[in-house]
């Protein structure tokens, strides 16, 4: 039975890396808020519907009779379940190690444009978006990125000798979303990450996801997690 | 062989979460920077040894060979090999799943005082760190404390019917730094949230971790991510 996919429609956000370990894996789903037509109030409403143990917010993914939230735990529950990642302990750990730290890199390229409130729309704290944009670029940006691209094998090219795992996936977008984010930025730094770009690219033509990317089912960034503000982009 | 902690010194910080299951569930360990005298580069040579597959940031624990870091994945890898969670692959994953929307509170919580830059002292981010403490309190703190209310279970006072697992303890120690740093705040919200209060006192009163926190193993709030900055709190 395919499971039940729900995210706000219209944008990738957090929904994306789900998406992205869905569709790789060949696992049957369904984008319920989209199949909706991308009416929120479906999503609110199914939302509000899942007692006693309700999400916090979407992403979720109802499966074997568990609604599943958190993004890197709906992964770990893919991971095991389909073998998106290693079975053993010390593989299946690792790797949700990787997909929390790459969890606080999506949290901080989100607050790059909301340090405030995320309540509020962008405009109304453009000054400290700024101001944060330029630590973000400066700082945060090659301390990540840096520290993924030593995670890479040397042989494989992945995070594990073996093969690709959801965090690979998960990786992959978030370069892209800071190449679409910060394209300026991002020309400067790619040359420091030769595996990182080599796993970007490799991502996209895996052949389980290059029917997804060609497909209306990959949304653009629009206003999520990753968007380009050219006022905080910089070399 | 009692397992190696490593977090900074001095704060009690995202490694009193690991710390409180480690107590609690009378599990064997030693805090390595405390140990070594509190020296920080200590913890930062151990951390830059670590290969091939670094954390990017403490806390860490060594054991059974691995190097597990990120607070939720070393609690997941506690819950599982010392029943500190359910053993089910739904209860496991539920548990999981709290302590990740925790972990998203204790983010925000922190970036109220650091809303710029981790990198830069609280004075230089004070203006923009007023804007945020006032969202955080008005809108943040009700949505999170009232979904965690919800949570608790009405026989058990718990997350779960069966009793406390590491969320539980997880969940204590956010209403008291959230008691510590925002104090006018609490008072007013507290009566909303009766179970939450409750689970408070009594992880408190757990036998095991009264030793505990009667110790001087149990640190200040200090410098860490729950600060008392009275400006940032309000009715």
């Amino acid at each position: 039975m395919a499971y039940d996919f729900w995210y706000w429609d219209g944008i990738p956000g957090r929904g994306e890396f789900v998406r992205l370990a869905l569709e790789a894996g060949g696992i049957d789903y369904v984008d319920r808020a989209r199949e909706s037509g991308g009416d929120s109030s479906s999503l609110i409403e199914d939302l509000q519907a899942r007692r006693p143990d309700p999400p916090f917010a979407p992403p979720y993914l109802v499966a074997d009779g568990m609604t599943l939230a958190q993004t890197a735990n709906i992964l770990l529950f893919l991971g095991e379940k389909h073998g998106l990642a290693p079975a053993d302990t010390a593989g299946r750990l690792w790797i949700n190690q990787v997909q929390l730290t790459l969890a606080d890199l999506v949290a901080e390229a989100h607050d790059v444009h909301h340090p405030i409130a995320a309540g509020l729309y962008y405009e109304a704290q453009k000054e400290e978006a700024l101001r944060r944009a330029d630590d973000f670029r400066q700082s945060r940006m090659p301390k990540f990125l840096g520290y993924f691209e030593g995670l890479l094998d040397g042989e494989s090219g992945w995070l594990t000798a073996k093969g690709w795992t959801y965090a690979d996936l998960s990786l992959h977008h978030v370069v892209d979303g800071l190449l679409h984010a910060f394209p300026r930025r991002m020309s400067t730094l790619a040359s420091r990450y030769p595996r990182l770009m080599a796993l970007h690219l490799r991502v996209a033509q895996l052949p389980a996801l290059r029917d997804y990317f060609a497909s209306e089912r990959r949304l653009p960034y629009g206003d999520g997690i990753f968007r380009h503000y050219p006022e905080l982009d910089a070399e």
